[in-house]
């Protein structure tokens, strides 16, 4: 890959336009009978035409083999070193339930667990509280402020919930709270750096006020904490690409993941439709826009082939809306494959189409995983994706003299 | 290419089965008469239709233009980068002997050379004295222990030997004994590093003694060491894709790397029927084998085209013995590629076929150069055949969340 370093040196300001169009999962495998994968099943005029005029390939999200998870693969496609930029789990649920985490901040995962009378944990998940229980919980100990720090409780799901450590000189090197098994007590957070005492010592304050305050909570009444985690430091888009960049995403955990590499993540609703409404509604005001879609991943996590396919056939009817707007550069692709057949995430390249006045189009005529093995962007890591993006934007200076 | 500790983090124990036939020397050049390969020439119905079922590709082992010897070149099949896990020319050497070395032996190459009365070297190979003087030689210094360091003896060719000195902190960091020229005499190792002065000086001690037992064997009657290395440190394949690998070689020099990287080496005998019979004797009691056929290379290098194209349809027949046993994952491919034309190994990129349940088919209908072209696999650098095999297998967990 081009080094972002480099692409920060040659990155350029200018009126041109972009849109990612990320249909998650995107690949596919041929159900036996037709001999043809979801993308080749689907009827997709307006895909195959945008394929057609522009320039194709099949791209490697981490690296030929690797199945990807969602975050690091979204990495990869906004062009940063997906295994240097793995973000850690306590960040990642944080960033899954839509909360503005800020630089400096430690987050830990967090369960409602029973502790028996001599504070042994009995059961590490509170029985599965339910969700609305959850949040009624999390609202109480959401708040408290221990030496300056504020501390910031979020419900996740059932037992589950997000603390955030928000003040000065916080470190996410510490030791969890969670024994990991029942019969034991809860540990106590240690430093594991010297620059951490204070965090270990507010994380343990806090684990014994929630303590008090969970009493009567039964079966709810003591909290474990594990994963600690700060926000991944590394340059924004914007600081990278020059660009303005906006994400236009229902799921939470890709909302989460635009907002820490600097997007502006605009409010849209759950549909396809509206979705690429919003787009279109803020297309003045960015230069840059991430448009995610989860269904095509959702229905192939599902294992139901049928519905990937219509996913895709509902995207490739509203993508005239994109191509009536004129943007300089459409891509359009996945984040990772995610074949019905495999009912999950896998390692198959993702196709990849890449439309621009400024293309030198190859002989693909069609936007499938068998025609993009013939594209002229060949086999690529999905990391590249992002400076060819900027170069047909006209948005890269020339490389030396 | 994907980091091995990468792989490491993400491989599984799994009950499925891996082939990794490698056909060495596979890639050619057509014959002008024909405009066809080796390869191209050869009938191959069986492995046409595993490239028609399968997914293609043409690999690079060492990297674009470069020519590589036949140790990086399976170096990289089996995963690691080749240039950081070239090989000291003394450990090729014992290894090409199909000696089993240990971890922390020191090897050196030697030569029997002549020396005057007064001690200098008159011929550096003493008159090339034939192979079983050389055995009965090195059967008069193998065995020889000094200060508790085991020096094992062993002939390699004519002139040829390597010894192997066993025990406890040794070092190669020492310097030849050879002057590399006539006139001069012996040199004394020294050691190039504190830690190898104990090496240094029973090595010392070593030459001394053979000047002893040599005295009455002119033109034998000195020996010159040189090359001293020892067994390099890398994991094992066991320890990096969990892999309980076998070897089924007849040659070797690649008996020796399949050591060197952990597989067990199976006795076998030097047919192309023996070994395919060897693998499907041995087919319970692994997960992955490595099944290698020499006469490929030996024919290329010969410049004797025909001999090649009759020991690739003879590999073709045997496939079948394969594909009955339904391994998860077959890989059939050269180290690199050795055109007839050429007489010796070149840097063509070599025709790669992976087939499996899982993969994504491609156009490819004929296992060629021509075919492989347009594969799905596209052209890819070597190191990354076993991560895409892992995968395959489903023996590799996602990356990330």
């Amino acid at each position: 890959m081009v080094s972002l370093d480099l692409l920060k040196s040659l990155s350029l300001v200018s009126p041109t336009k972009i849109i990612l169009l990320v249909i998650d999962g995107l690949g596919g495998l041929p159900r036996p009978e037709t001999g043809k994968t979801e993308l080749e099943t689907a009827k997709t005029p307006n895909l195959d035409r945008l394929a057609a005029s522009g320039v194709c390939g099949l791209s490697d999200p981490v690296g030929p083999g690797i199945t990807p998870g969602s975050s690091p693969a979204h990495m990869a496609l906004f062009g940063y070193d997906p295994v240097v930029s793995n973000i850690g789990r306590g960040v990642l649920e944080i960033v899954g339930i839509d909360f503005d985490l800020q630089p400096g901040d430690v987050v830990a995962r967090g369960n409602f667990c029973t502790a028996d009378k001599t504070g042994l944990v009995t059961d590490r998940r509170a029985g599965r509280i339910p969700s609305e229980k959850c949040v009624e919980l999390c609202r109480l100990l959401d708040g408290l402020v221990i030496e300056n720090v504020e501390i910031l409780v979020r419900p996740v799901r059932e037992h589950r919930f997000a603390v955030v450590f928000r003040g000065e000189g916080l470190s996410s090197e510490v030791s969890d709270s969670d024994p990991q098994q029942v019969g034991a007590p809860p540990k106590i957070v240690s430093a594991l750096a010297i620059k951490a005492a204070r965090t270990a010592r507010i994380a343990n304050q806090f684990v014994a006020q929630a303590e008090v305050i969970l009493v009567g909570h039964f079966p709810a009444n003591m909290i474990l904490l594990r994963g600690f985690s700060q926000r991944p430091v590394w340059p924004t888009m914007g600081e990278i690409y020059k660009l303005t960049p906006a994400a236009v995403v229902s799921y939470p955990m890709y909302r989460g993941l635009a907002r820490l590499v600097g997007m502006d993540v605009l409010s849209t609703g759950n549909g396809i439709e509206e979705e690429f409404r919003t787009l279109i509604q803020n297309y003045k005001k960015y230069d840059f826009f991430f448009l995610h879609i989860k269904g095509a991943d959702a229905a192939g996590e599902d294992g139901d082939f049928d519905r990937k396919v219509a996913v895709i056939e509902q995207v490739d009817q509203a993508v005239t809306g994109l191509i009536r707007l004129q943007p300089d550069v459409i891509v359009v692709t996945g984040d990772h494959s995610t074949p019905a057949l495999l009912h999950a995430h896998s390692w198959h390249p993702v196709p990849v189409l890449l439309s621009s006045h400024w293309c030198r189009p190859d002989g693909v005529k069609e936007f499938s995983e068998l025609a993009c093995i013939d594209g002229g962007l060949g086999r690529l890591p999905a990391t590249n994706i992002m400076s060819l993006v900027m170069a047909h934007a006209l948005k890269l200076k020339k490389f030396g003299a």
